[in-house]
């Protein structure tokens, strides 16, 4: 048996062509849309990051600013680079590469983007307005966005599907994990301290794990029929990407999102599709954005 | 077997001594807290709620106020009062009765407070807070705090443990899924759409419902050893107060937060224990929280 590898590739070249013909749009009516990309240190996959997004919207017709700070800045001098950004109106989308140099407080940073540009929806704000179902006001984190877009192009409908999310953390997990909740699935949320993981993957309709654990979902854990997306990325010794899914699953589920090409491939496009829809929001909402009282006391 | 009545009363009763012990300091600093209730039509429970504030506030030192609407206001009108409210400095919290009347849209009237003075963490602010696992800046929503207490009271570790969170509403089930995930529980939310919800309940370590059906839960469901915490409250026919759980779970499980008498006699305790966080936070971050930063873009 051999699983159905997601289409991600299919699924990019739809959004660019969607994101090409808006952005031509907007620049015809004189708004260019345009990306700032907030760059500390630039050690690790940082750089590439902020590379391949620079080269997206040069395809694109979207004008894209790096700003690099060095590996030893501190969270005031990114602050206030943060906050220029927030009132420059020619900017419309800010985000941060990650991961941070240690001495970052990354919470400090983001949640000083102001709600409007966070295209990677790491603000308070953001994180709330998925948490209350406000899909339409809110801006979304990518990764977990890319997620749902493979699981919705297989045509599976997750309503009522029993769904294995490995791995809490902020920037897949647990968002992820509100967005199917928000769709009608039922979620378990499984972590370092989950005891049965085995029996919770198993038993699962569609299992996305995002830890960083190369091989930690091994092939005895997972059962035909099963649609598995592997969201995880690690580095090998020798250079290669790893996801956390064993690589032979394609020959147990019915359905894989592999490492490299699955869920990695989609986020600069879904990235540049949340800078839109923050254009979007900005010219519907401008001022009156019900939500901007709250910070008002 | 019998189970053990989880002891609300005994947690009333150190709340109250820890509220009337630091409103007390509060006044002698000369800061008498206070908290603003906003009554929309006073139909169903929601006056009797706001009349269990008053008398506790009278109780504890804390002042008191009722915003009365009619049952047919217009969200502008409340808004505009949220927002003079939000403005005076002698209010410290401002609690929403629930629920309102049908015109009324629930997140604009919501999203309207002050995150710094929403004592029952509605705003989009603190629910993201509360998602990045903010505990010390975030508001908390009352009844998943209460069922945190109970489950705490007994001295239970959560962590490892499988959860079972019956309804995915945003006021118990959603809220209360994350603080457990952030205890490092194995969490599944289950709602309507769940197929086997008899298996995730049995199995379960710890099941908590919040869903308003009355006896949702049958002792067929349940396991011995269990703790059980029926978060949920309906009206019968006949006027007496229901829970999601049949009554003679008591029989079954290990331990048992019963309706009434369990979650929803803390709520009051914990909404002014909010009050006094909401004036520390207020005290301690003042314009320099940076959270505040977040709308100003």
């Amino acid at each position: 048996m051999t699983a159905q590898i997601l289409a991600s590739r299919h699924e990019v070249e739809r959004l660019y062509g969607e994101i090409s013909a808006e952005a031509g749009a907007l620049r015809a009516e004189g708004t260019k849309p345009s990306l700032a990309t907030i760059l500390v240190g630039g050690s690790g996959p940082s750089m590439a990051y902020a590379r391949a997004k620079e080269k997206a919207c040069g395809k694109l017709g979207i004008d894209f600013r790096l700003r690099e700070y060095g590996e030893t800045e501190s969270d005031a001098e990114i602050v206030s680079g943060i906050k220029k950004l927030n009132q420059d109106s020619s900017v419309h989308g800010i985000m941060l590469e990650l991961p941070l140099p240690k001495q970052i407080d990354p919470f400090k940073v983001a949640s000083s983007i102001s709600h409007l540009k966070d295209v990677d929806g790491i603000t308070p704000m953001n994180r709330g307005l998925l948490f209350m179902g406000k899909l339409d006001l809110a801006l979304l984190p990518v990764t977990p966005l890319s997620c749902m877009t493979l699981i919705d192009g297989t045509g599976v409908d997750v309503k009522g599907k029993e769904v294995a999310i490995v791995g809490r953390g902020e920037t897949v997990g647990l968002p992820l994990a509100v967005l199917l909740i928000k769709r009608s699935a039922t979620v378990t949320i499984c972590h370092s301290k989950t005891k049965g993981l085995r029996e919770v993957v198993r038993k699962s309709d569609i299992v996305v794990t995002a830890t960083g654990q190369p091989g930690l979902i091994t092939t005895d854990m997972l059962s035909p029929g099963q649609m598995v997306i592997d969201a995880g990325v690690s580095v090998l010794p020798d250079g290669r990407l790893a996801g956390d899914v064993d690589p032979r699953a394609s020959e147990v589920v019915g359905w894989l999102s592999p490492v490299p090409g699955g869920v990695g491939s989609l986020t600069v496009a879904l990235l540049l599709k949340n800078l839109l829809k923050a254009i979007r929001i900005g010219k519907e909402n401008g001022q009156d954005l019900t939500i901007a009282h709250n910070n008002k006391p």
